[in-house]
């Protein structure tokens, strides 16, 4: 008999690669093929099998690197060979995501569809910036539009008017393009200039930025500061306020840094743990796994932009070599390393280090990242990039 | 210097176990105590590890088993000792969840706090009805209000009217118990009576039942169907029309069926997934590692109720002795345990609950799980309970 092929429809979550579900995960570790987008961090593929199929299809408004119709026919044509395959969206396939368009058509080719949700941006991007979409004394309602369509024209679908109206936190998706005529349009309805709005670039990632002000004024800032980066979450209502006072992520120890660790994920991942809720983004990244072409290539990147960094941090000798023999690969001179400073745990990865002909300039008193953590605090970290080669 | 306590606010996504988060699982590994909802899968805390200190603190609409200043007096109080806590609440903590009311609290006692959102049933207990929430044809808002608010009363902070007037989809958390006065309000503001609505009770639970009618019809299809199991969540919009075919979640082989492994979570991983993928609500039940008394409770209560099942299946003799022997704690008779059908995998299994004087109604021809599942396919298991004893 003919094995039966199945397409998994798969929330990541938002950036944040530990917001992915325990389904999700165990989907990616068994598929075949993935299908990825844009919006869906593509660390999580660490997660598949070798030799699983990772394709790229893009998507992000108005920039379709793969058209739908295309996406839909690499589904049945994958199913139909029996393979298990996980459609990978960014946030939540169910919203705005597509998700029953692509369902209706795998059942209508009768190719088995499975939904796995993920958590929405809708609700996990604001309380990373610190702001809730309800609370009890303040807001009981939520409403949640789309701003883009097929163009960039304002969505049809919506009824302004209603919009600006409705009680409680308003947050849309996709609507920084058209973020001009949406405020006019809510500016138009009533809606007071007083209004506090937060816009959340790149949210629950180590790059996220926020926006705050009111709807009288954030044109005029978003302007001033060049707010552009996508993916861009409006947020509109009082409950913008709570920021001031429940801006956690924000806050903890490590935002902002991005950290690569070069172990197979079962060493690595205490660590992993510990560093992602002291709020880096952690990219696992192991070494001593035989990783396909597209993994390699990320660590290649890496390497490419070290000299980017600020700290360069080693906790094995296996760890320093990798990364050298990468990074003469790339460059012939040892001063494109640039400034970056050096870190290591041990007095093993010291002395491979210096066999490179690099100084280190940190070394903890004791020889385990307990230590090293504590000295790393001591070093003025904020804004400052740190590649961890482990 | 004392250890600082730290408080994770961790949605523990709908009821099936699979959509926790990763970080929430990493959380609840870590916790040295747990404070958990009545709407939060209990068999999560099968994650926690030995000796972490589990509390319920319940919270049903209308029916607190311990007040909100309570549950945030025990977050200081484990806080302050240095303790490491996780409050687990279902779905997720933003969305009507009071966990801005809690970081609020938190903030004010200088307690540190993380978010780790989780799946929202907003949109994964429609969409495990087969009824997703968006579509780029059809609906491009989503808005979300709350019925329950702090009486039976309808919650004043909630316009009806703009509700009533808004596009897209409507979706009504607690609503249930004020059904009667929302339905009237939304028709008085002139909604039509042949909108569609579901109700979803126990949405992605192995219990799982969907009631959909329209907003004409609703109240005494309830009433007729005797429809109540809480917690309902209400739908109301075209794309209900959508269950019709996208109806995946209710149709998956072994759905309504739940399934009790016994093994440690690490024997046993792949076939809960296996299982879980195919519909069943696996309840996975560490025999082997010692439980902590709340799941050693709930292993005796599963046996206590083996007579409601249909089917007992035994994977290994292991499993075959800690039933019985269980069993025999607490029933006399052996007819006690009804007209269970059993079902076995291997010989040893089978003459170890002949040894207990029960007969084996079913034994694969190849003595492996694949081989069991396909007999078991063979005979009719729709609207069958299975108890499998690993």
């Amino acid at each position: 008999m003919k094995k039966r092929g199945i397409v998994y429809l798969v929330g990541a979550g938002p950036w944040d690669l530990d917001l992915i579900t325990m389904k999700g995960k165990q989907c990616l570790e068994m598929a075949d093929c993935v299908l990825y987008d844009s919006l869906a961090n593509p660390k999580l593929l660490n997660y598949t099998k070798e030799g699983a199929d990772l394709i790229y299809v893009g998507k992000k408004a108005s920039k379709h690197s793969m058209s739908q119709e295309k996406i839909q026919e690499l589904l049945k044509e994958r199913g139909e060979k029996g393979e298990t395959i996980v459609r990978l969206k960014g946030g939540d396939p169910i919203l705005f995501g597509r998700g029953a368009e692509e369902a209706e058509f795998l059942r209508e080719k009768k190719i088995p569809f499975v939904f796995v949700p993920g958590v929405s941006s809708a609700f996990a991007v604001p309380i990373y910036a610190g702001i809730p979409v309800t609370h009890r004394q303040h807001s009981s309602q939520v409403t949640i539009i789309t701003g883009h369509q097929d163009t960039e024209k304002l969505n049809s679908m919506i009824d302004y008017q209603n919009f600006a109206e409705s009680q409680g936190t308003k947050i849309i998706f996709m609507g920084f393009n058209q973020l001009k005529q949406i405020i006019e349009k809510l500016l138009s309805y009533g809606m007071s200039k007083k209004i506090p709005i937060a816009l959340i670039s790149q949210g629950t990632s180590s790059s996220q930025r926020v926006l705050v002000a009111d709807l009288g004024t954030i044109l005029s800032q978003v302007e001033k500061e060049n707010f552009s980066s996508s993916p861009i979450l409006t947020f509109i209502g009082e409950l913008v306020e709570y920021r001031e006072n429940l801006n956690w992520f924000e806050n903890t120890p490590l935002f902002g840094k991005k950290v690569m660790v070069t172990r197979t994920r079962k060493q690595a991942s205490d660590i992993v743990r510990d560093l992602s809720l002291l709020g880096a983004e952690v990219i696992e990244f192991p070494l001593i796994k035989i990783l396909p072409p597209s993994d390699k290539k990320s660590f290649e990147s890496f390497v490419a932009t070290s000299f980017t960094y600020d700290w360069l941090i080693f906790t094995s000798p296996n760890g320093v070599e990798k990364f050298f023999e990468c990074f003469f690969q790339r460059f012939v001179d040892s001063r494109s390393l640039g400034g970056v400073k050096i870190a290591v745990v041990g007095l093993a990865t010291k002395k491979k280090v210096e066999s490179y002909r690099f100084s280190v300039d940190l070394i903890p008193e004791k020889y385990h990242m307990e230590s090293l953590v504590d000295a790393l605090k001591k070093e003025n970290l904020k804004n400052q990039k740190i590649l961890w080669v482990r």
